[in-house]
């Protein structure tokens, strides 16, 4: 390579990114340079802002610049309905919907044996708090249709059993999905949860 | 959205990014602001610094942190021959495959009438200026077989006619390629300049 440490640096801790190899990484970094004064001064600028202000809400786990997010704050979102997620993506993910006015917890993973994961790794404690303190009516276990996150929405179902009322997200056709293209469990699903018209 | 603007803003900006979408940059921001002391912080003071000392090279247009690049000032490099190329991304593809011990002379785009980039929008005059005054014998036009790649040599040569010897990359069957996935004018490329074994 001809260019020089400091470049080379940036390409290498810019693989490191998801979504970003080595490739696209130099892409980014010769665009980066090239509009420098547009582009990478206000880009590292905006990091360092961000390094500095970003926090876990310390009440759902979601990120934001204060210690409590603001959907916590919010009044209007105090509606009772409690929205369990793994990931904060999980939670960006609803927001985009906007089809859920309550609030959030965020577990920041699911349990896993084989990465000795266990309630106290995640914010589960903070959970069954949560619904102990809080005005709770209803739990919605939206995590990810995957083993794990299915193992974890099990777990918690048996920790809350009986003290809220517990939901989980319909499972079945994506809108726009073919059935052709669908697997076999999910297409067991949505047969299994048909309605009628 | 519930994270706080600067988050927004990152996501946005980072959005921009060759290779990276709105989805992808949610991804990448999530993970910079989870490993903030490991990556963010020192990604933003990376990225401050090549701001601050990146340049393009004043003779050959390569991007490093001095005025004249590492290449151009190394007299190992003084062969004698000269690697035209579209773009630094290209110098540094040549350069990874270790195979060329010349110096490079990069154009910073092609010709292209729609877009209204003359010679005079590339570094075309800084090339026939070099070819003039460096001791070249030999100017190698190691431009995209695209169109533009394909005109802007037409042009390259036509200019350097009779001054020094010209050659172009050989046209064929990439390495690893199969006959069955390549386009017409590749076969036809490599048929026409088949060699004797």
């Amino acid at each position: 390579m001809s260019s020089t440490r400091d470049i080379d640096n940036l390409i290498e801790m810019m693989a490191k990114l998801p979504g970003l190899g080595p490739r696209s990484a130099r892409r980014a970094v010769l665009h980066l340079i090239r509009k420098r004064a547009l582009l990478l001064t206000p880009l590292s600028d905006l990091m360092q802002t961000v390094a500095a202000t970003a926090r876990e809400c310390l009440n759902c786990g979601n990120v934001g610049t204060e210690d409590v997010c603001d959907i916590c704050t919010s009044e209007k979102r105090a509606n009772g309905e409690l929205c369990v997620v793994e990931d904060v993506a999980d939670l960006w993910a609803m927001e985009r919907s906007g089809v859920f006015k309550g609030r959030y917890h965020v577990l920041g993973g699911t349990l896993s044996a084989l990465d000795a994961i266990g309630p106290q790794e995640l914010r589960i404690p903070r959970l069954i708090d949560r619904v102990a303190t809080e005005a709770i009516s209803e739990v919605i276990l939206a995590l990810n249709a995957t083993i794990d996150g299915q193992t974890t929405a099990h777990y918690i179902a048996d920790q809350l059993d009986g003290q809220v009322t517990l939901t989980s997200l319909a499972q079945g056709v994506p809108i726009g999905g073919e059935l052709d293209y669908l697997d076999d469990g999910t297409i067991t699903a949505a047969m299994r949860a048909r309605k009628s018209l």
